[in-house]
């Protein structure tokens, strides 16, 4: 882990700009951060838009969990940002702005080669950031994920004994694979849906939902849209974390 | 409005057991409230059980709510507890019951001849129930309605302008007027759903859900069956209530 830049954000937070095996990515701690006393951990997931792009979102939500106790980390999702892109990745993106532009079904099979490939090459990556972090004497306990592209957040929650808790965002494909997947996660489960958000099946939401084995799970449905979730949402998952991460 | 007994609860909650035109009630006010200071008050639904064998989860709920500084109520249902049965009610119940345990389809016809007469006559009621507190000098302001049989929680949150947030629980059957009705609701709504209670129709809950006019409504489906809402739910629905209320 290469910390590039720091600085000290509202609160005293501390904000670290790394690179990691060549891929970037942010490391924000609250104050109160140290090896006499270290804090937990909170992956913050986002959509393949860029880290650049989603900064602004993703300093809100560190600065929200730094105000809990909670340190929080996130790197650059393959083919997106300043990483190399994805030729694959490309054209099945492609074809599938074509098949929604053209008003066809978006088949499972287009799901499948827009989303699985992001999902096989993140989980590893997110889970070296992850050996990296808790490497940090200022950061122990328990490690929450939370938000992003969910096939990766029920990956990531199926295969990673250290996620103890997932905060999950229902708001976009999700491929088959990932159903079965959610059948075997057991960790407790806070899934936000936007019951309005027009780019969302909201059936496949409440399938999902529904499929996952976790014995605490928790849908929190508002309305405002795909990028309006209420602020009381916002704080209602924040004490999911608290209740299961301290 | 007659009150027949009074005691103080824990944390120096006031207990009045009241009858209103026959019909027994309870208030619940917290210690603060005064004709100087007077506190919001919430209507607490509940199922047609029984005054008597709802009072203990009723009386967890008015604790609860005085801690958070408001004031609580409820009365009997029709042909509930002390109250005279309702004959024809009783029959469409008894008539649920054959067709339930027959493993027939319960038919609209059937769930509307088991709610519709207690709608129609517990909602008259309960707005007399409401001039009656709202006429005491400790209790004042907005008003909520919360739990309980909910297509009578749908009527109120429509005819009665002064309830201004309901929080509801979606696990009663849902009579088709009572959907019709919900297009019609605006006031701000948190709406419980028990994700795996048996005696439940998840789809309708959600159809209902969907089917409401309100601008902001959320819905938090949990785990835990039919009784077994955790305690963070309820700590959110009253969460909801200071958020609107206060």
């Amino acid at each position: 882990m290469h910390v590039s830049s720091e600085q000290r954000l509202d609160g005293d937070v501390r904000e670290r700009a790394f690179t990691l095996d060549g891929i970037p990515g942010f490391l924000w701690t609250p104050a109160a951060a140290s090896p006499s006393a270290p804090v937990p951990l909170i992956l913050l997931g986002h959509p393949n838009l860029g880290l650049d792009r989603m900064y602004p979102r993703l300093v809100g939500r560190a600065l929200h969990a730094a105000a809990d106790g909670f340190a929080t980390a996130t790197i650059e999702l393959p083919g997106s940002g300043a990483r190399p892109r994805l030729p694959a990745l490309d054209r099945a993106r492609a074809e599938l702005r074509r098949v929604m532009q053209a008003g066809e079904p978006v088949t499972d099979d287009i799901i499948d080669a827009v989303v699985l490939p992001l999902v096989e090459q993140a989980v590893p990556e997110w889970r070296s950031a992850l050996d990296a972090v808790l490497a940090l004497p200022e950061i122990g306990g328990k490690v929450g994920y939370s938000g992003g592209v969910i096939a990766i957040g029920v990956r990531l929650a199926l295969v990673e004994p250290r996620i103890a808790a997932a905060g999950l965002f229902a708001g976009s494909f999700v491929p088959r694979v990932t159903v079965e997947e959610a059948r075997r996660v057991t960790v407790p489960l806070h899934v936000l849906l936007q019951w309005d958000d027009e780019g969302n099946d909201r059936q496949a939401a409440l399938d999902l939902f529904d499929a996952f084995g976790s014995e605490e799970k928790s849908l929190h449905a508002n309305m405002g849209g795909h990028t309006g979730v209420p602020a009381y949402a916002g704080d209602a998952a924040a004490r999911f974390f608290t209740r299961h991460l301290k």
